[in-house]
């Protein structure tokens, strides 16, 4: 465990097996990229599918993107954390025109009064893991192997870099057309209800470019290898995805909390984010048993008979049983045969500062956290 | 009638009688100026009894406002147009600090590149017209004698600087707190849009500096005299408040719609508005009669039995029957006796491209206008 720097992936964080880091991102790495991000999701980050064929067009028009660690970025080289902000349910919906990095880009460049020399995903998770690629491609600029959240997270202080004590302002936002909007927040969670309130206004999701940040300042403030290892984990996935969710769940060294089928789904979108539940009744060797599933764009937390199976900061995906694809909790329908598994939290979130921000407490559930020991009455 | 100016008011507009145009704001005419906005506020623009003690504190702290005609600022002299901006509903519970004006002026001069050289109401109406005052006179700067809808108006499309061709963007927002949120948007359709949702964000009612522009601009822009107008019906009502509501509306030559009490009042707060509708039942000359005012911030109609006895631009405003004193939406109360008065739109909204924007098509009612001859099917 490399200690020294709390804020990095060990070896042990990066799932199965080791692999080298990716040093560019083209055509024979962002299906596993995609998959990764999707399983990273916990359901959220907006469905890849879309995202996936714009980055496929984007390096196939603009060449591969060049990734690059946060420690090669120069200490003054600007990086740009970037993807979609608003609800998943809108964002399905909605198709981006690849233009909106270049926006986010000239409105950082014009506030920061110099140039933006690489973008980073500020979550690793569905759509948003692979949106910055299509953006990267598009401006030129390499894209930084690492993120803010180590999986998706529904709010924007859920983020290694606040926990670092980098500012989320400047916030800019816009929604692809030409509205533009700027926040200078008080602090880190008045920037993410802000930015919630805005992603309201410009349609219910937008494009966001937050805790913009120097290489010197991102050193200890990101989660490193994100890029690289939602890769590693994807290419497991798809080696493993012949023998269904119950392979790939045993190539991830998952936990497999239950396989059956999807008997309710409930959702609305409110605020910002879409919230709601899912219950998954056993089959098989789980015959008789029922996992409800509670979540804020992603899964929260998993419940059996009101005791607690899983829950965030670890990462609870639902996977379609034949396939061994993640679901994005939009997709979710009646019927449906998943399995749902729980990979460990990125190291970041298991400190007790770490829990304080992305533990079951804040998001308001009062229950202890089954395998990390902590995150109730928070 | 000053033809050559449409966004001038012309010497009816003005009211009654004539008055030279004050040369500065203090202590001796600072209650006329509340009185006469709280009349062009149409029961919108913020209660401005807090506003007048914040008014007269900070020119007794600070010295007299100089007030100066748009067309006495520099040409290249930046002018910008500010007041509060959300539900009055919310702003009559939130007292502000005084130092918003700075927080806007000084977001706008790093926006801007330049200097901010005299301020100026947005509108002439309630809080609105006095506010500015406030801010003006703690920063050291000239209020303009203008604003840019000769009254209030609930959407910030509805300016003359908007039918003149100036962007409202970029918006300046602040909550007084510290957050500043910046909007550069489509159009100024979209920027009410992007502001309105801001303002529900940073509370409900927030500080905004919008269509900011140069003394050249401004000339044909602006709705010139607006504070000395204010200013000149404010001692007006004064004069004739001991004969009450009716005297009044003599002096003022308004239109005495009815004369009665209130029987009912509906407000509800959505979307950064406050809407509803307040129900006036007849007594003496006009007893068996009753006046129904709807209202987004401010009244938009006034029907009787389905017939619209006044609509917007023209200003309705409802007076307290004893002492003629002019109640803000938020303050009507059930058995209040009061009488209904309406006073001509200034001169601006009365061509076809004004009623498109302020006339009641405007606001979603397809009625003709009982002054103006048109305003329906917008």
């Amino acid at each position: 465990m490399e200690r020294g720097h709390p804020c990095r992936l060990s070896a042990a964080d990066r799932g199965p097996g080791t692999y080298a880091p990716a040093v560019r991102l083209d055509a024979s790495n962002l299906s596993a990229l995609a998959r990764g991000c999707a399983l990273l999701g916990a359901g959220g980050g907006g469905d890849p599918d879309v995202s996936l064929t714009m980055a496929l067009r984007a390096v196939g028009e603009h060449g591969p993107v060049r990734l690059v660690a946060a420690d090669d970025v120069a200490p003054d080289g600007l990086i740009m954390p970037c993807g979609l902000i608003g609800a998943p349910t809108v964002a399905i919906e909605r198709v981006w025109n690849g233009d909106e990095g270049r926006m986010l880009r000239d409105a950082v460049e014009t506030l920061q009064g110099r140039r933006v020399d690489a973008v980073m995903p500020y979550e690793i998770g569905g759509a948003n893991g692979l949106l910055p690629v299509t953006w990267a491609a598009r401006l030129g600029l390499p894209l930084v192997d690492a993120d803010g959240m180590g999986r998706a997270f529904p709010e924007m202080q859920q983020q290694a870099m606040h926990l670092a004590g980098v500012p989320a302002s400047p916030v800019v936002l816009t929604d692809g057309r030409g509205n533009v909007v700027v926040l200078r927040a008080l602090d880190n969670v008045w920037a993410e209800r802000l930015t919630r309130n805005a992603a309201s206004g410009l349609g219910g999701v937008c494009a966001g470019a937050l805790y913009c940040m120097t290489g010197a300042r991102a050193r200890d403030a990101v989660i490193a290898g994100s890029v690289s290892r939602a890769i590693g984990l994807g290419e497991a996935m798809a080696s493993a995805s012949r023998g269904g969710s119950v392979a790939v769940a045993r190539a991830l060294g998952a936990t497999l909390l239950i396989e059956g089928k999807i008997i309710d789904v409930e959702r609305y979108t409110d605020g910002g984010f879409v919230h709601g539940s899912a219950t998954v009744e056993g089959i098989l060797a789980d015959a008789g048993r029922q996992l409800r599933l509670e979540l804020q764009n992603e899964f929260l937390v998993a419940l059996e008979e009101g005791a607690v199976r899983a829950a965030v900061p670890d990462v609870i995906s639902v996977l379609t049983t034949h396939s061994g694809d993640p679901l994005v909790t939009e997709l979710l329908r009646y019927g449906q045969r998943v399995s749902v598994i729980t990979t460990p939290a990125p190291e970041v979130w298991r400190s007790a500062a770490g829990l304080a921000v992305v533990g079951p407490g804040a998001f308001g559930y009062r229950v202890g956290h089954p395998s990390l020991g902590a995150g109730g009455d928070g």
